[in-house]
């Protein structure tokens, strides 16, 4: 059914370095922004044109871009606190591996679910993930109505299975313009050069994406040098040649100033986590640094078991203040260049540049209604400034992904959202009994 | 009317190291806990007991202390987002003391309404203010039901002033048990040695606590230094005498090891103002060490114009992630220590240990309800972990002071909410217009 979206505040987020809100209408048209407008006769002659359409006074709110989560493992909210405040290797061996070991399909599909309802009902309206049995994940995606970016994990041990993921989720994906893959070595600590390689290459050959944990932690750093000659993880990719605008590059923290330079010049878009990075203490990305080298900065949540939520509000607030911070400038990261990071250049991150992340004509018709009836929110001096350093996943009210009313009045439309919280405690709960079970 | 919040999960923040969650119920009498307990029959005498209570059903939430922010400046929610991404003195000069010029003591007292909403409907029922014509504040205070401690500003240039103030403050807040008084010269940079001991002097003649802000900027340590023989603004204030038990420092970013033995060893309490102090980039307090020497760490959000909220979920989560990444240690300031800096340690600030801050009987009724019935809350494994982690101010659905149902249903009772946010609307823009004609 066609929409119309009326006495709105339009935040369009079209221009660089501003957007100037407007009051307005914005119109959609099966999967596409068909009017976005504050003239009065645009709006009723779309009006008549489209009389079948359902209309929604959206006054008081705000209508932006849905934000663009680039980087999560949707399906560990199973994990979500499930071992905090514990040194990276205590937690990996002992906690987060043989609690993955447990999990079924079924279970992740459990997972994910959750973490997608999340998302939406915080006003992500594109995630971008990486993780096993993604096939399953495809499927979950399909029911919510979310966009997806999925990309088919592998290391050395498993290429065969690997392919055989990508076949299936080739499979579940047929026909949902919603969901993009993408091919997904670990790391280059834990791939080898050679299966980097022929991953890109099969990339390539399907027109899929490709992304990878990059530079995250200093172990990484002496582990990649040690093996290819001195070479940082950057320049290690980039020697491979799979460093290109189809890829993404999780995290990027510890990277100097000629890493910078091949990010920026192979059009690599990064994907920023920064609550993860600092809850498991991996280090301060340079964020404000990569910026001014025009390298694609983009923010994403990591997993639940580093962050330990899906928010993409925290994200962009504490992003800009953690830049702030490091650098001792307070001019740094402002407002309205995190709001892109979260938006315009998220969806550059996904291919999808001036499609998606805007609201502007012809788009891709995902965006999200804002209320800004609530204290902390108010007065409004600077909308971009209040909505990054005041706006709360919570403030979410509408949320609309390829043309399709999918959040309202803070509801997931169609979802039993206690029997699903219900199934994820009973599920956590069992393979946590599991992974106890298994390691005595 | 007495209560009894049934059914819910207790989290009773009594435990130095930890506080086991229990399932039961907390009966309220008076402005006191009068039942805390998991004991079936126990709740039943109580219920026989006071036949006149109102029960409410709390199943699904749970029941903690609420939160305390002990620095703030209440009355900023009129500049939130006035002036953002600028340098320190383009900011101050500017921006912050041009609008400040403008306001009227009717204007600030819609400021403080508004910022006491806002932290009562995100679960702050006690807060530390500090600023001018706190009388005012006062008369906001007592209407909205919500426990403060008013600090009366003073500077050298208006000791005088600042008695009267005082004095004023002390007829607003009479018989009222909620309101307690401190004495507040900015900042050892901008009052002279006299003028701090005078007012140190004050404050224990009249039984008052005393609070400034201390080591916010390295410039004040350079201002500091050359004005006292080379002395810490610690060593400096400690040198006159006045740090003890009932001193709040707020900030205290810039502090050596000498200092926080000083902090320690008087019992003064630091207010820690994360996301303020990364905002305005004045740099990263060694909370984690100061905690480790003993100092009574509490936290604060610090007034709008420099968070941009007072959201205190906002500031657990910084708070211990900031101190994970700049020590990289992800062990660095756990979940429940953070929990205890925003609960029972704010109590101790306060002179209120064990009275506040705490679920126990015979502590003041100062309690909320957490709606856990979110996704970004399940699955549990670590209650504590979970709140600090992932917690929101928008879950937070019911809040009692002093024994009084003042939020419930997140929605502040008796309160207009609409009506409000537009008079602060109409307010600021009063006030911005009135700086920038003043300015020309």
């Amino acid at each position: 059914m066609d929409l119309l979206f009326t006495n709105c505040t339009v935040l369009p987020m079209t221009g660089e370095r501003e957007s100037s809100p407007f009051e307005g209408a914005v119109g959609v048209v099966g999967n596409r922004l068909a009017l976005v407008s504050g003239d009065g006769e645009r709006i009723g002659r779309f009006r008549r044109e489209h009389p079948a359409l359902r209309e929604i006074d959206a006054s008081g709110k705000v209508l932006m871009p849905g934000l663009i989560n680039t980087h999560c493992h949707v399906a560990m909210t199973l994990q979500r606190g499930y071992a905090d405040d514990l040194s990276l290797m205590e937690w990996l061996h002992e906690h987060i591996w043989p609690f993955e070991a447990q999990q079924t399909p079924d279970e992740i599909v459990t997972g994910a679910e959750l973490g997608i309802v999340e998302m939406l009902l915080g006003g992500v309206t594109s995630f971008v993930d990486m993780y096993w049995h993604e096939n399953r994940i495809a499927e979950a995606v399909r029911r919510l109505g979310i966009r997806a970016m999925l990309g088919a994990s592998y290391l050395d041990t498993n290429w065969d299975a690997f392919v055989e993921d990508l076949e299936r989720m080739q499979r579940a994906a047929a026909g949902c313009e919603r969901i993009r893959l993408a091919v997904a070595p670990h790391a280059p600590y834990s791939c080898s050069a050679e299966s980097i390689v022929r991953g890109k290459e099969l990339a390539r050959t399907r027109g899929l994406h490709f992304m990878t944990h990059i530079a995250e932690t200093e172990e990484e750093l002496r582990i990649v040098a040690e093996r290819y000659g001195g070479a940082t993880p950057v320049a290690h990719l980039d020697a491979l040649g799979v460093l290109d605008e189809r890829t993404i590059g999780a995290h990027c923290i510890h990277v100097g100033e000629e890493d910078i330079r091949i990010l920026a010049e192979r059009g690599v878009a990064v994907s920023h986590n920064v609550q993860s990075n600092m809850k498991i203490a991996s280090g301060i990305a340079p964020v404000a640094q990569m910026l001014r080298a025009g390298v694609c900065c983009t923010l994403g949540t990591d997993g639940c078991c580093s962050n330990n939520d899906l928010d993409m509000w925290e994200e962009m607030r504490t992003a800009s203040f953690l830049q702030k911070v490091a650098t001792m400038d307070p001019c740094a990261l402002p407002a309205y260049e995190v709001l892109r990071m979260a938006t315009a250049e998220g969806a550059r991150a996904l291919g999808l540049a001036g499609e998606l992340g805007v609201i502007r004509e012809g788009a891709l018709a995902d965006f999200i209604l804002i209320d800004r009836r609530k204290p902390h929110l108010t007065p409004t001096y600077d909308l971009a400034a209040n909505l990054v350093y005041c706006g709360k996943a919570a403030d979410v009210d509408t949320v609309v992904v390829d043309g399709r009313v999918v959040v309202e009045g803070r509801t997931v439309v169609g979802l039993d959202l206690d029997a699903l919280c219900a199934r994820v405690r009973h599920t956590a709960e069992s393979i946590a009994a599991r992974a106890r079970a298994a390691e005595k």
